[in-house]
């Protein structure tokens, strides 16, 4: 049996990410999804938490969700131990699915094995954009598996983006 | 939809444990298994990594795991920080099910309503007395799921036991 | 008896403050004080010891001493710990008061009650603008109480956040 | 002015602790209460949270509060940096009191004057015999001030200390 | 070129350690000593701090020193964690040399190989016993090197020991 | 016998770190090299690890081993832990040789001794501008001792900048 590891943020889980896992399908009987950053949420770069962030793959994914394991991380300052800590406290994988080289270079300096994303439309089904649409108000839905795009609407992710937004824009003082 | 949070240490995960699961789905439409103490292992209590506890129930539920989400959570000194950490990290959950007074105290404290767990043949899926079996070279086999048996087979953990209880026998200096 | 909680870094302690204290004081029998950043000094954003902070505000609250609390917390990455960090370490509060959207986003979350502060002559009383004006050596010292000016004084404090502005001016290589 | 700092755990705030605050008070100007372990509660030796101590002492020390700073501090593994971090989170002190040889060792060790606290009653105004008493039911309230005594029945505290016990005493597996 | 890595606490550096330093040498070109649970000091079983521990060995293989690198490691709660942490942070090495069985589990685990010391007269050369006997002011001086016994004497180490020896031994409420 | 503490990242080790050393030891028996933020490596201004730098500095300082030690310190967020942590883990020393205004300033606070080092052509031998030429390919090779520029080839360090200097470059979503 083989099994690929899939690393995302997945701020939100979109099209591209869920294409992704598809494609990861074909060639692994078993994907593990490791959702990274894990401690974050409410930052303009991170405004899911972890547990949403499973949420959200755990209802789009649901057909393929017999061959797929999703954990999740925290960020570790030392390059290494954050690789390690993975291996560690995951089931054991063949490969590793990314697109960032950085990424690539900490496991394949342990020893494993990188494949490529195929990211279709890798200019729409995008973190950052799909965030600044929200923020904007502009069209984002179809970017997104529409239960992800259920789920953001029903813990009000928009206005939680759009708040965040608006934080960073301001002079702040005296607070956190 | 409702969902159920069952917490544990699952060193191994045992037919106590499986039954639990079986029972909670009874009242659950989903359940959660938080594998607790995730950062620890080749100790006495904790011999098996969380990574290999996670690979123990995937691979002993099977015909469950479309209801099942199989999830780990770090020791934090601080009780209420370890009970708002699975919070944060983890989907969300109605109940939590544990025979633990202290963790029913910290989950009820923070407003969840806590369900007893029926453990089956307690005295004998045990975790604590398993690792003792094994540790003496006595049939412990029928105590867990076949699949968890075979895992634990596969990967040396009988001999890993042995080892580490020895060392715990023996006076140490001069090392960690 | 009711408590209201506000959360600043206080770097340093201004009239601004001061005066939000004083108003807090008027619908609260009690306020706590919560020294944010607690873990950073010697920064250009952070030139103060959490120590030196309660300092400066203990010196210039003498006269509501007893109904005034002083703690302090540390960050933390993830939001959520953070708020609850607070809770587990501080006497109880029924009301955060506080003008960061964040804070009020991520207090609202866990259950409390949020209020704006009114912050008198908001552009004056600044932590920022006054940061700034002590490294340029301009008149900053009418914006603070007078003990916290004082204070500042007695510790070398402008000329310590003029060094430090400096540091950051400056290529820097080679060290920490 | 003179400050000095006192350490302690105030598992529960006692008459011990009160009285050795008083006579502190014969000789410094003001005295600091530092309310150590502050990351523990629902623990055998730890059963009440940083911030429900501070809650006690509060209550139990108004007359002297104008004159009293309540601060915490949580356990560091390194005694080094335990040290440090006081000194860097609270405002300065000029002399330690405390009856702890290693306490003692290690604020002379950083260049501290330490002082022997006198503990009237030894014997009973203890925390260790406090928290034995309540768990066997026994007389314990004459032993602590009455607004201490008044808050532990408030927060159920008695109770909470029988539970905890209760917890240590059984079998535990499968669970934290 | 080969090098060997050395572990242990060196609570204090004795004639064992010593002598198990000559003989890897007699196998490999360098060896790298690594100081264990680095932030630990003023524990019964940890007497002295980790610089304390570098200066008794520099002091005691000064006609080595050459052909010696002497580092220093903090205790992490994963076993997997603290081995990678020392691959992260140390120059590279070929084999591991240690007798403590769970430390040779762990290297092994990691792909490294691992060799038995030689410990000439371990009922003697043995830190446990070492410290027990200064406690009980019996003769120690002839287990370790003379430079560390010299060094230890200077630093007021036996004093230190039988004071936190003292510590233990006493009932202990209302301190750290 | 007199020690100086040097302070730096090395990233890499250069000709003007070189030259600093050895004018410290025309004024100190011994210097300890402090090698600063070990735990970061596979970053734009931390490429190599704290293992591959000692070992840059081991090879390049050869003919003065017997007066240097080496070591090194995390960065830690609170800046009076930092040196106390170095304190606590590092052999004594009575001077700290740096450039830096924040350390000195950080230092001389805990009463010690500072002095400048010259950095002989500041202007070239200068980590930044070393990290900036390999990543332009250009000529560097002349900055740096010539056992620190054969080590770094032979692993590899100047296809790790240039990669981790393209990745800065990219648009990134979708990865840790």
């Amino acid at each position: 049996m083989s099994r690929g590891l899939f690393i995302g943020r997945f701020q939100p889980f979109h099209n591209g990410h869920y294409n992704a896992i598809k494609d990861i399908l074909k060639m692994e009987d078993e994907v593990i999804i490791c959702v990274a950053s894990s401690q974050l949420s409410y930052t303009i770069s991170n405004p899911f938490s972890s547990g949403e962030r499973i949420e959200m793959i755990l209802r789009s994914i649901k057909e393929m969700r017999d061959r797929v394991i999703i954990l999740s991380t925290p960020n570790i300052e030392s390059n290494s131990l954050w690789v390690e800590n993975i291996i560690d406290t995951f089931p054991s994988f063949d490969k590793v699915y990314t697109n960032n080289t950085l990424v690539r270079l900490l496991w394949e300096k342990r020893g494993y094995k990188v494949s490529e994303v195929k990211f279709h439309q890798k200019n729409d089904f995008n973190g950052t954009l799909i965030r600044e649409l929200i923020s904007l108000d502009k069209k984002w839905e179809n970017l997104v598996p529409v239960e992800t795009r259920k789920y953001i609407q029903e813990i009000g992710g928009e206005k939680r983006i759009k708040d965040i937004v608006k934080i960073e824009e301001k002079l702040r003082d005296g607070a956190v």
